[in-house]
Parts: C-alpha cells; structure tokens; sequence
C-alpha cells in the first residue's frame, strides 16, 4: 500500500495507549490525515519518508491553557502577582493587541509552539476570529472562543456584543478551517463574570454544542475577591450555574479547597496545571498528585508569554514532575511516563477529543512528533520517558505533524517564513506600523 | 591594535561587573586569553571576527556543583531519595566508572556543558586526574580534586592512598594543563567523613593551598545520620575541623538551621544551589533569597547527571528563579539579574575567581558566550535578563569562549568531535569494549 508519509527507524515509538505500548526500531504509516498503521512497516511505500534513526516518536504535546496572541507581551510584567500582571498587561493590550496585534502574536505564539513541540493549544484571548487564522495559518490545531467580562475589555465589546459574537462562532470557525477542534466558549473567571451571565453562557454553550474553558482559583487573593463580589468561591459559583461538568476545562486551580476539589473530581471537569506560570507570579504550587488521585484528569499548560514567559511544554514536563516531588516530598511522586502522558493522552481528554489525538493508535488523526536523540545531552539513553522529562528540551524536536500534515521539518516551519512572523510581529510592537486600529 | 578575536554588534552585552553595567550595540576584544576592550571597538582589526548582531553577550556560565564523568549514568536512579540514589548509583559504577569510564563521562559531561553556555565545572568524582584530563580536552575550565571517604570508594582506595593521590595532585594538574583553575580537595561530606579525617584534610589543604568542596545538608536523612554517627551537624563538624571558611564551597544545604546558617555567612563559605536535583531527589526547597540576604555567596549548579538528569544551566536559572518565588510566596523575590549574577559572578566568587572570570571587564580572562536572540521564543525581546531566565534555552547558545579560545562555534565543538565523544560514552556503557578495568 502506498501511504503519504512512512515515519521509519525510530529508536522508540512512545504510543500512550491504554495499554501504555512502547515499541522499539518501529514506524508509523500516515495516510489522509490518519495513522493506519504502527510498528513494522516495511510493506509500505510512501511519497514522502522520513528516517528517525535514533528518535523518539511521540504523540504531539498539548498545551492546555495559554493565550497565543500575548506572546507579543513576553515580558511585559515582570516581579509582580496575579493582580500586578493584569493591571500592566491591560494598559499594553490598549496599546497593541487589536485584532491584527492579536493576528501576529498568534501566529508567532502558534510558530513557537510547533516548533516545541506542540500541536495543540487550547487557547484564551479577545478576537478570537484574529487569534484562530493566525494559529491555523502556521498549522496549529488551535482551540479557542469568545471570550467574557462582564465589561468592555480590551476589545470594547459590549455584553450583548459577545452575545451576538457566540452565534456567528460556529461559521467563523468553519469559513477558516484548519485540523479539527470543538467549539469553546470562554467566561474569563468568576470573579469578572457574573452568576447571572454564567447561567447565560451556559445556556449559549448548550445551544451551539461549546465546551467551556475558564480561569479558577488561581490564587488566594482571587477566591477572596470572588466570595466578597458574588458571596461564592469560583468552584461553586461554576457549579451553581451549570458550567461544572465533563465538557469544562479550569485553568490553575492552585488554591482549591477539599469541596472544591470533590465538587470538581464529581463533575468531572478537567484542570489545566501551569506550574511555570503559577510559580512565577508567586501564585503557589498546584497538588498535582493529589488531583490524579481523586480521579480529575490533569493536563498541562503554559499560560502567556506575558506570565511564563514561553510556551516550552519541555520545560512544563520537567517542572510538574519535580514540582509533584516537592510538594509530596516524594521522589517518587508521579513517574516520567505519566508527565508525559499528562501533556498527551490527558489533554485529550480534556479537549474531549480522546477518541481523535492525544495517542499513536491506527484510525487516529497524525498529530505526532519526532524528537533527535543523538545529542549529548540525551546520550546515554536509558528509559525514553525519563529523558524526555529530565533532559530533553524544545531545541531537540525536529519534525512535528498535525493531522498528516508535515508543519515542522527539520526545525524549521513548513507552512510560513520564520523571519516574516518573527518581523512582522517586532514591528507592531514597536508601532513601526502605526497604532493598530485594524 | 589588532587582536586576536573581535565580537561586534551585539545587541546586548551583559558585563555583570560591580556596577552591573549593560551595553548595546557593542563589541568585545579579545587578545592573548583576556578581554582588552569592550563597548565600541571599531579601532580594532582581528584575525577572527564574531558577528553578534541579534545576539546577546554574556560571561560563560559556571557550574558551581556537578559531578560530570556520572553523565554516563544518566537516568539510572529514577523515583528514589538521595539514600536510595546513592544506593543505585554505587552498584552501577563499580561496573562501568573505572578511569577509563571517568575519562569519557567528563569529555561528554563537558561537552554538553559547554554546548549549553558553561564555561567552567566545579567538578567531583573518583579518579579526578582522569576527568580532568577529559574535561581540559573538550575546553572546559574544569576545577576537581581528590575527593575523600573513610572506606575505599569504588576507586578502591584506602585512606593513605587518597593523601598520596594528594600530594602529586598539584604536579598532574600542572601537567594536564588547561584554563587556570585553583587547586581542590573533596571530602565527600561530614557524614562519611569523620572528624579526625576532616581535620587531617584541612592541614593537606594549607599545605597545598587548596580550596575545599563537600556535600553538606542535602537533607534530613543526611543531617540526622551525620549527627547520629558523628555527634554533631554537617556544618558544626566543618568548622571545628577548620575546614569552614572562604575556601570552601558547600554543594546543595537544603536543611540548614539557623546555627548553620549563622556559621556560614560568618565563615565567609559560599554554597552551591542545585534546585533541580533537590526537588527531583525530593530533598527540599534551598532558600536561595534568605541566604542570600544573610550575606552568604550562593552560586548555581546542576549536580551529576545521575540525579538531575542533565547539565542545563538555562533550567537552573528558570528554576531557581521560580523556586524562590515559591519559597517566599513573593513574585518579586528575586529579579532575573541576579539569577544570572548567581550563575557568573557570584559562581566565581565561589571558586575564589572572581579577579579572572565571572564578568567582563577589561583584564580578565575571556570566558564569553554569545546566546542568538533571532529565535521565535525570544521575540519580542525586552529585557535581556528576563528573557535569559524565563524564556532562553542552552539551545540559544551560539558561540563559546573558554580564556579567549572559541571551544564552540556556531553550536558544535572545535577541539573534539561531537558524533566520537558520544560514540566512545556509548559504546564504554553497553559494554561494547569490554569491562572497564584500565
């Protein structure tokens, strides 16, 4: 059989299947999108071959919570908590972040997520019409929806105007195509969204079959600020207003308490864990291990550039496993497989698209990435989830696909010109090209 | 003038001297080892010129505590304490890490550490004339010792043999050559040992004029086991032996008490912080900012590959940037400039260096590297110590200099081939030469 791409030679194919299947001198056939078959394929031919002679082949990382589009701010906001973060991101999002700011911060932010590794983000971010042609245009399968304040944020909109911006979604999202994702809807966090307008979101989420992302108990001094605007922590308001179930994914949770924690392992709404983010602005450490054990599905995220200050999912597996050690004061808290597995398997199960990504399987979509091994720093080799979590890096990630398509070959991009989106993106933020009124 | 290396356009030229004076759009020149212009050199010619445009100019990093030749045991002890560790790692040296092991894990130790921005080691490990050797091939400015146990390690020495070994130590040093670096012994720690020893080390040291590296309160376990077998705590035991004071570097101190704490900053002693180990090891969280403000000098290190599980200097700085945040539950614990203060000067400081290394400054050695800016994750670029803590990587690091010899040159190694040392490391671990008993 003739296939479009014949991966060939790798060293490990790290499936994260159920049955948690690691072969060895394998490959993988990639035809029309699709992964039909794993192992030995030697009765294939293909038009294109790639050869992963000493290379680890994983499935694509997933990136569970970020807002792409700041990747224009990195930097922006620095030595400050949560609250200190938002006041000086706020005034700089006046400045650039219309929606062509928000166009080229998401495609430069979606360049250096492939790059890394990367093939999913679930993404958070006003325009998000400019944000999703800007990830898709570099070849990201990108999440993203309307986000909600129950104010004017940086983008002016009105209530009623996000209203009206929920219901054309579904066909902004079909008119810019791109590899598949489910719908979203975005309610910022309970704090700056209402009860009454989570009910309707809710009710908006129902209509056009969204899922639901949003921010929760990031830290104390949000829970505290939340119980004194809407006289509930974010966790129960969520509940209370319908928002808390499988299809509801809550970025941090640093700060949960135990009915929190109950209320969300019942519901069973995922959680988006951001150790670089949360340790940054001094937010606390997330109990990983904890969560897992009571059954909530964990994923792994690297919030914005503006807090974290990039979108290296390497450095997000390594800081999750040692910080779970810290936090347990176990160094066998969580094993490298199950970090892994974490930034995989588990965001896809987050992202409700288990049955399309997260793992190698025959009949999934070809999101899947080819890491070089031959470098000094992964040399010895010993257990390849071991070095993916403790010593290997962005830098070693060398091909990168996204439903069958090749979007990184050889570390560089296949589908725009590096220096154009690097460029372009200085250039709106030094004003080189006026103020963005776009 | 002409001289021999000029390094023009840098976009940034960090010197990290006393005024912490930053550069832009300036070069450096280099002639005979050391740094004899830095800002505009346009007066000068050069046998070789550097371009730096977008690029960013920094002193070499330095690796305050590793034990490089246990690079070829990397990934063998995974989900284990420090006791369990040592356990593991024990049975597999006495397998692989004779002198010849020693030799090829400290040429690919360096040469992972030099790829990634470091420039000089302070090592630690059996058969130091050996890793040395190694070291100095690959252009390491590589600073070991005789290292010291009460029992024969598994370099199978009794006690006498160690205090030869110590006696020509100064005459193998002379005659491996190699960067300038101070003279070293290395009593393993107080718990193994013991007083007497300790006391007999510290009059070898006056005799030789060396400085003095051990391992002191990496955790509980550690602390209560030295007291239990020699009646008193790691630090306490060092100081009554004399071997306290600014000679002395003490690798990891997570479980200082305030006696400890007190003793050190009065001894002048400064302390090597390895928050990757320590939190993978599940030691515990070393409070870099409070001792710090103690007045105690705190350089950063990665430990031996066996627990952290790379060299990565770059991660070092991010995580020891996060850690103090976490520790003092403030976001503005600690600015990024003195993270990489902590990974230059103040390392050199450590090592009883800071006349020669550590900061550019007109007179000092030229240990320099040069980290390629025009990378997605690194743009935009604001601050140039930000984006080096929070968003830099070792795979930024273009160009190295060790004492004005460029050791790496456009990320690959000038005195060693990079596909044999990774060979040699490889083919010695599987066994494919035999056992190691030369």
């Amino acid at each position: 059989m003739n296939v479009d791409t014949l991966i060939k030679n790798a060293r490990f194919v790290l499936t994260c299947d159920e049955q948690r299947t690691v072969l060895e001198q394998a490959g993988i056939a990639i035809n029309d999108g699709r992964i039909v078959a794993i192992g030995n394929v030697d009765g294939f031919t293909a038009t294109r071959m790639i050869d992963a002679t000493d290379c680890i082949v994983l499935p694509g990382l997933i990136n569970l919570h970020t807002h792409l589009p700041m990747t224009l701010l990195r930097g922006i906001a620095e030595n400050v908590d949560l609250q200190g973060f938002l006041e000086r991101v706020w005034a700089e999002e006046a400045r650039i972040m219309g929606p062509k700011g928000t166009y080229l911060g998401a495609r430069l932010g979606a360049l250096e997520a492939l790059l890394s590794g990367t093939t999913t983000a679930l993404d958070m971010y006003f325009h998000p019409e400019a944000a999703h042609r800007g990830a898709v245009e570099v070849g990201l399968r990108h999440a993203i929806g309307p986000v909600f304040f129950d104010f004017p944020g940086p983008d002016g909109l009105e209530w009623s105007e996000r209203i009206e911006l929920t219901h054309s979604w579904p066909s902004l999202v079909e008119a810019i195509g791109g590899p598949h994702v489910p719908l979203y809807l975005m309610p910022h966090s309970p704090l700056i969204v209402n009860p009454e307008h989570l009910q309707q979101i809710n009710e908006l989420a129902r209509e056009i079959d969204a899922r639901i992302n949003t921010h929760t108990s990031e830290n104390d001094k949000e829970n505290a600020d939340t119980i004194a605007a809407h006289g509930d922590r974010p966790t129960a308001l969520l509940r209370d207003s319908g928002l808390l179930d499988e299809r509801t994914t809550l970025a941090h949770c640093v700060r949960l308490n135990d009915d929190d924690r109950v209320a969300i392992a019942d519901a069973g709404a995922s959680i988006a864990h951001n150790p670089g983010s949360n340790l940054k602005l001094a937010s606390g450490a997330m109990d990983l291990v904890g969560y897992r054990e009571q059954g909530i599905t964990v994923g792994l995220g690297t919030d914005g550039c503006s807090s974290s200050n990039d979108l290296d999912m390497f450095a997000v597996l390594r800081l999750a496993a040692n910080l779970a050690r810290l936090v347990h004061h176990d160094p066998a808290a969580i094993g490298a497989e199950d970090i892994v597995r974490a930034a995989t398997i588990d965001g896809a199960s987050g992202l409700g698209m288990a049955d399309r990504i997260g793992s190698i399987e025959v009949g999934k979509e070809a999101d899947v990435i080819i890491v070089d091994a031959s470098v000094p720093h992964l040399t010895p080799l010993r257990d390849p989830f071991t070095a993916l979590v403790y010593a290997a890096g962005r830098s070693d990630v060398r091909d990168v696909f996204v439903a069958g398509e090749q979007v990184i070959a050889d570390r560089l991009p296949t589908k725009v010109d590096q220096r154009e989106v690097m460029e372009a993106a200085r250039a709106h933020v030094e004003g080189r090209h006026g103020e963005d009124k776009s």
